[in-house]
């Protein structure tokens, strides 16, 4: 049996994880496998580009897949590789060069790219892949990165356009790494999709509080510019915002045109089954920010990316592409035994549902579900808040039968984890909401240590005790754990947790109770 | 010297206290003690009318002076006696009658009355003490608990008007006793001026549950009448609520015209400085619900009045009225001396601020100072809320300088009981306000054993400590326990505290520390 030509198509963070857990199937000789990515780096961590940008983080630090090592493997990397159309009839990804290559599966792994506002003065040459004109960035790519960290340099200003987390953790960053950030967003209060008008409300103070200026209610309309680069953002009612830099940050979409130019059903993201496949040949598939798992709109997260990208690397592994020539007439009943024995019918892990988790020194905020209930809506729900807004505290739950439909808290942070963790796996709340309280009781805390099978890193899946144990066996900074478990690789929101198993030192081999008993 | 003569006006609680605490005096021969009561009966304690209407108090259980005993005494005690005028230059007390009571100091305990509300159908005669009609009663004296009572065990309909703590009150009695109650009041919920909204809502929600019909933002404009008695009360809307009884509970006002008929300064009460004394001669007083100390409105409450009554005996032991022939000039440096060394020159005891108490089974309720402070208002003061509405909790905390300005606690008795306390006393509140939501916490409960300084009986000012004593002493009721320490004698708040001492067994002799060593 010859080996299975495997195309995919992108090469970010997703992407290379489906690369890497291909790696052994290649080297046993399966399959053979391209990828191809569109810019001219390896695959780096989109998710991390806001930190670098910020000063945070550096380019190798976030970079996910090393191009050499991959060629020494076996993989055909291309990058700045531009495909221009897929052949599904003769199963060729066509590049923009002219080269045809053969598959005998395709991978969509193209991502999504950012919404990109119109506005007046802000014209974009009408192709897919805009130039972003001098002084406007998008934090998707390096390139935005260099911008951002320029101007941060020079303590200049930044103009964030769009409340959304993203938007909300690029100023606070701007913020904290010396520069100035304003805010500009529609609705009365950022990040009004995940979080209540009292929550808003919090945050908004909260951001004030940071330095960072607001500017709510607006609708940007035009950008100006002095000496080729951005100077301002217009609003509907005349006011110009001055800034060295736009940032734009309202939303991204899915890059589905080479999809939806192959005749594949698109719309909110490549529409694909649990199996993450998009034809009824089992030859096209789609996984991570361009993929819509049956139809369901893509979560923006690295978590279910790559959860989809081992997923499929493991199915790839097990399953062939069946040829009728060869393999003969389906066996109906032999097949539906082998479905019911295949652990890869049932499709991917079911996603968790989303939570959304602001990554800012000084404001700590998680929320998740519909919180836009009041206390005395009529229904099933049962809605609790806190609110200590002088100590930049808020929490909202809103329960159906004891478990959470949505949830936001602010400035209580082991509450928040407890609360995400419920959320998270569907579990009962306590009857007494009140004691969630206790787990941000300074005095109280008999911090619970968490237990090994304990999630710690949200992105990879990596538990506590795989962490400790990397760090036992002498991995010393949380890029080298990253690199033994992956965790902290995905969106660094774990990465201060990481770092604090690594300040306490190994267990010692000492008989701690047999000093109690000395 | 001669005996000096004491008139008091009014047998109510209060007078009862002061002739109980005057008793000494009178039988060391220092003083002849005059009691006046308008009523037929000996004082009774009016806060427990209601309990007495209800049925959850009989008559005896809340009178609080034995006429022929204190006849024995030597108490000249006077019930039916309705006071004409005084006559502060010849120093008579004028009865209806036309007796003249002379006096050397006179005491006006003369208490409040209840506030009528003007309706078409409900005309009183334009004097001072007006008779209610049929069907109508106010809740303070022993014919309203009679009325109210045979409506109750007829299972009938009773209107309670007035939306305050005394109403909800009666109310909550009416309905837990077999009536059925309908509360009309003005505004959008009732203790409008005790809660804020959301308190007020969750009140609502309560009172609702409990079965009361609410009948929010009413303005009653009259009364309908069948067979001489209250059949309805007409609104300004034109609704009639039918009923077998309306109770009025629109507030009450301090009995003070024969006080303004005799030259005294009067408006929401009589007016006495922190000695209690209403004129420059040091021979006229006023106690209880009829004295403004310091020109304030009084506070309604029983506890202040006994404790005035009681600072009164004391300083009336101490002091007897100058005599300028008899005494001759005044020596202004003596008399300086005289004041820097005495105990009473302070005045009464500062009151403790406000506390609204709700008493209902079911329900539990306490407020105290100003609670309608939105989250975020600007200003000193921290706002701190937990609302669980379908729980029935709600507690929110204003504070200033971590110190409570206002609080309003429902459904969680003991975090109440503890803001009461830090309320009185001034105290700071923990810096994490979530940590006293763990006194209601049922799974928390190590529940600290009261001190046994602290206060157990609000009214009467007795303390744990001493209930603990009066029941070793062999006191096994509640009524025992509060002759012999005044405790439950008041509001009757704490006659279930009382009855769980009396629960439990006195302290076993052994020495509980031996039993462990064993």
């Amino acid at each position: 049996m010859s080996a299975e030509r495997i195309v995919v198509i992108g090469f970010g963070p997703v992407s290379a994880r489906l690369v890497e857990d291909l790696l052994p199937t290649l080297a046993a000789g399966e399959i053979e496998l391209t990828v191809l990515g569109a810019e001219p780096h390896a695959a780096y961590n989109r998710v991390m580009v806001g930190e670098v940008g910020g000063g945070r983080a550096d380019v190798e630090a976030i970079t996910m897949a090393d191009v050499d090592e991959l060629r020494g493997q076996g993989v055909d990397v291309r990058v700045g590789a531009i495909v221009k159309r897929v052949d599904r009839s003769r199963r060729h990804v066509v590049l923009e060069t002219g080269e045809a290559l053969a598959y005998d599966r395709v991978v969509f792994a193209t991502g999504a790219r950012p919404v990109l506002p119109t506005l007046r003065g802000l014209n974009f040459a009408p192709h897919v892949e805009p130039e972003l004109p001098a002084g406007v960035a998008a934090l998707r790519d390096l390139e935005d990165a260099a911008a951002l960290r320029s101007v941060i340099e020079a303590r200049g200003r930044v103009v964030v356009l769009g409340g959304g987390v993203l938007g909300v953790e690029a100023a606070l960053l701007v913020q904290e790494q010396g520069g100035q950030a304003v805010l500009v967003h529609n609705g009365d209060f950022p990040m009004a999709r995940a979080v209540d008008a009292d929550a808003g409300r919090l945050l908004s103070a909260r951001l004030c509080a940071a330095g960072v200026q607001l500017v709510p209610s607006a609708t940007a309309v035009g950008v100006r510019e002095e000496r080729d680069s951005f100077s301002g953002l217009e609003l509907d009612d005349g006011t110009v915002i001055d800034g060295d830099l736009l940032v734009l940050s309202i939303g991204v979409r899915p890059r589905d045109e080479i999809a939806a130019g192959c005749g594949l059903t698109t719309g909110g993201g490549i529409h694909v089954d649990q199996g993450l496949c998009a034809d009824t040949e089992d030859r096209v598939f789609a996984i991570g920010d361009c993929a819509a798992v049956d139809g369901a709109r893509p979560s923006g997260l690295i978590g279910p990316g790559w959860s989809q990208a081992s997923w499929l690397a493991g199915y790839f592994a097990t399953h062939r592409v069946r040829n009728p020539f060869l393999d003969g007439p389906i066996d109906e009943v032999a097949e539906a035994r082998r479905a019911a024995e295949d652990p890869y019918s049932a499709g991917v892990p079911q996603e968790l549902p989303g939570v959304i988790l602001l990554k800012a020194r000084g404001i700590d905020m998680a929320a998740g579900g519909l919180v836009d209930v009041s206390l005395w809506d009529e229904g099933p729900q049962r809605v609790s808040v806190w609110a200590d807004p002088r100590q930049g505290k808020y929490v909202k739950m809103v329960t159906e039968d004891g478990v959470l439909s949505g949830f936001v808290a602010i400035g209580m942070p082991r509450t928040a984890a407890e609360l995400v963790m419920l959320y998270e796996r569907g579990r009962e709340l306590p009857a007494d909401r009140t004691t969630l309280f206790r787990l941000d009781d300074a005095a109280m805390s008999v911090e619970a240590e968490p237990s090994p099978d304990d999630v710690l890193c949200r992105c990879s899946g990596a538990t506590h005790g795989q962490v400790v144990e990397a760090r036992d066996a002498g991995n010393a900074s949380v890029e080298s754990i990253g690199s033994a478990c992956r965790a902290g690789t995905g969106c660094g929101g774990c990465r201060d947790k990481i770092e604090a198993i690594l300040a306490t030192a190994p267990a010692a081999s000492g008989d701690a109770e047999g000093l109690v008993r000395a």
